[in-house]
């Protein structure tokens, strides 16, 4: 095995991303060959140092692993489906953000070539590339990832996830909704406070805590969808749709959109007709976990 | 002025929440007054060291300061505007729930008598009064919140948030938008690993770094809104927007509920058709401050 800092890499897609990643391997110290449909965008990178792979087999037999970041998984299946070059014995660690139905059937073509393959899913911008910030999920046969970690550590924030190749992407979507619910939510209240003159700044730290302490509340919460069982012990949902009334009603009154706080209504309303107002609120998990059907 | 622990206070309201509240300022050492229209709620305080008021009146000149927790402010005003009891000289609290225009119209109501008084509104249930758990949320004028903030802290962590009776009430739900925001991502999230057999106590830690990460940003972001100039420095809508579908057409394609997802998509599309697809999220207040009229 190389010396972590010696392993030799290759990045295949050479966008906004791409070039962040394999500068950040360049100076993290690893060789590392590059690969991009559009040569020109090599330059830089070659300039510090990277070797211009002539062809997709070249870079495909140049690192111990190869990261590959293009627009989207069509482009990844034409561009290695293209190719006649050998998969056989490389290991693919493909950063092109999809669904989890992509994730697994890009795995299992990669597998029947003979690869081995992981997905992964960057939860970061290109310029926080290279820092604690930037997380990038991994999901796959974990001795792979494991033979790479110390490699991919020089990325950012690097985490595994499990054997499912679908879990980098269903973790990225997951932890999205989750950013712009919070987004949201801070934009929902900043309309309401700013019709009786409060500033957004004012009201920021405010949002914060709030959001930052019932996320305190989630291993909590969460033992109590494991178990299936939902005890009202600290609010019952009906006591807690009354309240949404008001958000609603507060939010009619001042002017501002009404379309989220009746979103939250609705979900809470159905779970309520379905019999679980005297529950508490993770018993909603039985709406979330279903399309809506009426 | 009484010390702060010998500061007769009145209770009016011994409903759950108001037992809560009566039963703290008497551990606290407060000379404790309480009336209910039902008058037997009172048994309990009473036995432990409460004087039962025979009447609305006499429970309003009993304490320097009268906190009032009723159903409603339509309870508030059937109680008030019925006694024949002399405002004027008190000072109200009045913790009952309602929203900012109820707030601003008790206030008006209460003040033309001759009365002091504060609006607010408890984000915390009856167990955890008297504990800094238990967040107070106080609007009215300054000083009058000033004369008693020391002993309204005996009820936990009190806060005062502006001279607008109406703030207590708007930044009261707000906080709730942003918990069951939290919530409702979470179980988006929950619903979605699920899927792939990852149970919720294990995504759990996940969405709570998560939240609390992006509940960081709100500072930053709200000196977007307060400049009204939103600069694409991390991410411009328009790539945002493409992730959301992908957070869409996932949810869809495991068989979860999509509709929080098709909002969140909503809501940046229609942003994205007034021309702001090149800025960053925080314009999207623009939607949020307008209801929606198409
Ligand atoms: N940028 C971000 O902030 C960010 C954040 C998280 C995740 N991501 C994900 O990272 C991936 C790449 O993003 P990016 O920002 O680097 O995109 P980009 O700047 O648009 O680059 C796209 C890359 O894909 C290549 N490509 C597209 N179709 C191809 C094909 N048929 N054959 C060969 N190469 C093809 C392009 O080659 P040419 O140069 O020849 O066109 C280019 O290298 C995307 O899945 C994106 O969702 C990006
Ligand atoms: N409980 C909580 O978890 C919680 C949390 C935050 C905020 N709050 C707010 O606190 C307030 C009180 O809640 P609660 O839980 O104590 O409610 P509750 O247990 O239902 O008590 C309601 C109280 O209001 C009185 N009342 C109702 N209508 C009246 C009228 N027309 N005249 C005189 N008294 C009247 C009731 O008197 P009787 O006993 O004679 O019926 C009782 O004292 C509400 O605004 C609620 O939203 C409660």
């Amino acid at each position: 095995m190389n010396d972590e800092n010696d392993a030799p890499v290759a990045v295949i897609g050479l966008g906004l991303m791409g070039q962040a990643l394999a500068g950040t391997f360049l100076k993290a110290g690893h060789p590392t060959t590059v690969w991009n449909r559009t040569t020109s965008k090599a330059g830089r990178l070659v300039a510090a140092g990277a070797r211009l792979a002539p062809t997709v087999g070249d870079a495909l037999r140049a690192g111990s692993v190869t990261i590959i970041c293009l627009t989207d998984y069509q482009a990844v299946h034409e561009l290695l489906g293209a190719t006649d070059a050998e998969l056989d014995g490389t290991t693919l660690i493909n950063l092109t953000s999809g669904d989890s139905t992509q994730a697994r059937e890009a795995a299992r073509w990669a597998e029947q070539r003979g690869a081995r393959y992981l997905d992964g899913a960057i939860m970061a911008i290109p310029s926080v590339i290279g820092t604690a910030e930037a997380v990038i999920l991994h999901s796959g046969p974990q001795p792979d990832f494991e033979a790479h970690e110390s490699t991919l550590a020089a990325l950012g924030t690097v985490t595994y996830l499990g054997a499912d190749h679908g879990l980098a992407s269903l973790y990225d979507v997951a932890g999205l909704a989750m950013m712009w619910s919070v987004l949201n939510a801070w934009l929902q209240g900043t309309a309401l406070l700013r019709t009786a003159g409060v500033d957004a700044a004012t009201y920021a730290p405010f949002a914060q805590q709030i959001a930052a302490g019932v996320a305190g509340w989630l291993p909590g919460y969460a033992e109590q969808i494991d178990s299936g069982s939902y005890p009202a012990e600290v609010s019952a949902l009906e006591t807690d749709a009354r309240a949404m009334a008001h958000l609603i009603e507060e939010s009619e009154a001042v002017g501002v959109n009404a379309e989220l706080p009746r979103l939250i209504k609705a979900m809470a309303d159905r779970s309520i007709a379905a019999g679980h107002g005297g529950e508490q609120y993770p018993v909603l998990i039985e709406e979330f976990a279903r399309p809506r059907n009426d």
